[in-house]
């Protein structure tokens, strides 16, 4: 049960933002920008960051929501799984390697990130840019992840919901969702 | 020095704030509504929920601005010093020390909250605004200390650079600073 009354058809962060819209519009707008805006990295791989930075964190409803969302957008479930086992041996190119090894550290304290990760990532052909969005992804993350558990948001009661989730963060982003949708509960 | 290329001057956050104010703008819209924004939390328990938390991740610059931030507020050193050596015997209410234990557990892991840490808040007269709030503000901190410390930010090589960001963070808060501050330099 959430530590203070949420929403009961709303679970995780979705109960959150609509508890507090003064709060969830920059949050919003953040993730918009960051995960869906301009950008040298796919989609993809701004959810696989999210994605590594939330297991890192043990946080379920993140993790497996944007694992959900990362699927839908590769069309295959092995990628995502894969770099939770082991980023090494993912089938992810040298670069994302390098930064998904960035983001999960950034996930656990910035001051794990050393030069030589930063390096390896800039040699594999990272930009400036790019390791300063996996940087701020994984510092965005680490926000959620503690978000949602420091105030232990419920778990969807069918899973299925975070099918319907990614969907919604495939076609329509992170903005807010309009009027008439009813049907996005757990 | 910073893994990336940011303007010298510009010691720790203030410097990635300048690399890109496309993402600067919801950090520093959220931080002004959360530390600055209407509450019954003083604008010092704010700011004393920063300090904790970045003492916890073990950010130097983001630890140490805020401690300067909260003294300035409260016209005193000795709060902010006790509260990161010990929230128990800190000269500080029954509320604020749940709510300093909160935050400072949800800077480690949100899964770290539990509801018995919660039930003394809310014994203690936490409302639920001030928990969600607390745990936003701690969730927030999280991203910043990793952001800053993930990024290899630079310290002022001037302390007294603390100073003069915590009279602005007191008297103009968390907004973009207007033109002609060439005088906030480290």
């Amino acid at each position: 049960m959430p530590h203070i009354p949420l929403e009961s058809h709303l679970p995780g962060i979705t109960g959150l933002l609509e508890y507090n819209k003064v709060t969830a519009q920059p949050i919003r707008d953040l993730t918009q920008i960051l995960l869906r805006g301009p950008s040298t990295l796919s989609e993809f791989d701004r959810e696989l960051i999210a994605t590594i930075v939330s297991h890192g964190n043990q946080c379920k409803f993140c993790t497996t929501a944007h694992t959900a969302a990362a699927d839908l957008l590769a069309g295959e479930a092995e990628t995502s799984q894969k770099i939770k086992e082991d980023i090494e041996t993912a089938p992810v190119s040298e670069k994302m390697k390098a930064l998904l090894t960035i983001a999960k550290l950034t996930g656990q304290s910035g001051r794990n990130v050393t030069p030589t990760h930063i390096e390896r990532a800039k040699a594999a052909g990272a930009t400036d840019i790019e390791i300063h969005d996996t940087v701020l992804i994984a510092a965005l993350f680490s926000l959620y992840n503690r978000y949602v558990d420091g105030m232990g948001t419920a778990l969807p009661d069918n899973p299925a919901y975070y099918n319907v989730l990614a969907e919604r963060l495939v076609n329509h982003g992170y903005t807010r969702l309009p009027q008439g949708y009813d049907h996005l509960k757990k």
